[in-house]
């Protein structure tokens, strides 16, 4: 089935409301989860509401909280999400490093006593939307990735997202998990009964694997970005590591969680991390903006490897994905719909794509 | 043949000297270079001489250059390096960020107009050293990798480096290029006639290829990390791709090279990007520094794959092969010490190594 846009964000917001969300709250969390189906982001999508529910049930999740500023300078904050979802509280804490940016060059906004924010491209768009480089990273609850050398699940897929302004429209917006791939890929492997590439999986002793089974049903790992220690996964660990120093480690939350938090993370465990920063501090900032829209053309035009798939520069993927599904509407599968219709249900929120 | 620390950097200074390099500028390069050397970096020390070296005759390196502050802000600063080596630059730039980041919290400092500035970690220790969080990245002149999806060498190398002070001594220090690896391990089988890893080297039609001499000999290209698209190495491309942004991007140099323009670059056509965050600015500097000492020691105590070699963290290799240099002394190959040798002899630098 697929769903116009604005209805299915509807409905996400009309379930977040019937949660006790506030309602500016449920408003841009909605926008958050909806456009991250809507670029083809869809494990950070509409699909996170079952988990939600979830923390939201255990006592967990305190969706009825509001972010608050609890500290700042002229360059920096602190958020407060008061245990809630890091949307509302991420989009302040974007909001102030902006104004920030704005006002004197750059700014560091970071949330803390937080929970699942969503996608972090969602945040660096708003810098470069705004003509500033944007960054951002949080922390994960999984412990799925074993560092290099490890046989042990210690970091999660701890993405990063980074961001300029170039083109109108079409901004450089990098936004990558630092494990190679994430979870879902392996299964979708596992689905077809097919091997995994090699440098996705370990076994439980820390062995490269193609088996998508090892990760599956025998508690293996997910690897960094690498895939070896011969393809260097020490970099991809490396980024997972100061994913974390910049989120958990600036905002005083729990720099590694343990096996058994990970499905059900403590009320406020995790961080975010924001940054903007205005190029014309350095130059005139309309000849960087035109400057980085040539960088990305030229990069487009490189030679391709298969003359129907041109080189493509981070953000294209995405923004093909969003122009397809505003055409087309944003598919949802047969489970997850039945999923969030007895969310629906359950919490007395109309359903909307009936 | 192996030499003190102290000599070996007295050398590189020698011949900088020779070369009218202005003695501030020297003992810094000399610094940058020896440090290189001694954390097993070899690829950023001594054997970086022969390469200025050529650039210098050639017109296109101005080793008399003083770097000079062109233009700043409370949050930033513009350094010039006047088509000199980067080295003092990137120091200038680094401790101008630590000054105006103690000063109010943050900082960032591009430098225009510059040549190779040696190992970007000598950078971002400096500011972990000061108790700040540090970030630094650089535009390379090579044109050795292909971006995912493409049969043509576009990128270079284009490293990352991010710090964080932790236990004393023993910062969070990551330094990584943006390929998977660099051309020199790749050489390093060709001469041991032995295949590269799955993931190191694309021939060029831009397939996946395990014979060294598909680089070496065929024209064709070193990957992104990740190492193929199914290892997710469009990661590693975007992480290159922002490495340009934020250096050539915010100082205004080119963002891409030409081919052959990547052994001999035009003077001044690089850019290197430094930022200084205080960590004090969103809680007790002192418990976000033992709380990162801490992880560091937790990840270090992950079960490891073979027991005789433990989990380590960015900056342990460099820092167990600077404490066996400093001891045994830093190895210089026979090939290199002839080079450098001739160095000294045309350019009347004294010969220390003797």
């Amino acid at each position: 089935m697929t769903f116009p846009h604005e209805k299915h964000r509807a409905q996400i917001e009309a379930i977040l409301r019937a949660w006790n969300m506030a309602p500016e709250g449920a408003a841009i969390a909605a926008d958050v989860l909806a456009w991250a189906d809507l670029c083809g982001i869809d494990s950070h999508g509409m699909s996170m509401l079952p988990p939600y529910d979830k923390l939201r049930r255990a006592g967990l999740l305190n969706v009825e909280a509001a972010p608050k500023i609890a500290r700042e300078t002229p360059v920096s904050a602190v958020v407060d999400a008061g245990g809630g979802l890091g949307h509302p509280a991420g989009k302040l804490a974007m909001e102030t490093a902006i104004k920030k940016a704005k006002a004197i060059g750059m700014a560091t906004v970071v949330v803390r006593n937080t929970a699942h924010y969503g996608a972090c491209g969602y945040y660096t768009k708003m810098a470069a939307d705004a003509g500033l480089i944007g960054m951002s990273t949080t922390t994960t609850p999984g412990v799925t990735v074993a560092p290099t050398g490890g046989a042990q699940g210690r970091l999660g897929t701890d993405p990063w997202s980074m961001s300029a302004p170039g083109e109108p429209g079409r901004p450089f917006l990098l936004d990558m998990a630092t494990a190679t791939v994430a979870s879902g890929k392996v299964r979708n492997k596992a689905n077809e009964k097919l091997p995994t590439p090699p440098g996705w999986v370990m076994s439980r002793d820390g062995k490269p694997s193609t088996d998508p089974l090892d990760l599956l049903e025998r508690k293996g790992y997910l690897t960094s970005l690498g895939g070896t220690p011969d393809g260097a996964s020490h970099k991809g660990y490396g980024l997972a590591a100061m994913a974390r120093v910049m989120s958990a480690g600036l905002a005083g939350a729990p720099m590694l969680l343990r096996p058994e938090q990970a499905s059900a993370p403590p009320t406020g465990s995790l961080a975010h991390f924001f940054l903007a920063l205005d190029p014309g501090l350095f130059r005139d900032a309309d000849e960087f903006r035109a400057d980085v829209a040539d960088f990305c053309d030229s990069l487009r035009a490189t030679t391709p490897v298969d003359p129907a798939r041109p080189v493509q520069v981070a953000g294209d993927p995405e923004r093909a994905s969003a122009a397809r599904r505003m055409r087309d509407g944003i598919p949802v599968g047969k489970g997850l719909l039945a999923q969030v219709k007895a969310l629906a249900e359950e919490s007395g929120a109309a359903w909307l794509l009936g």
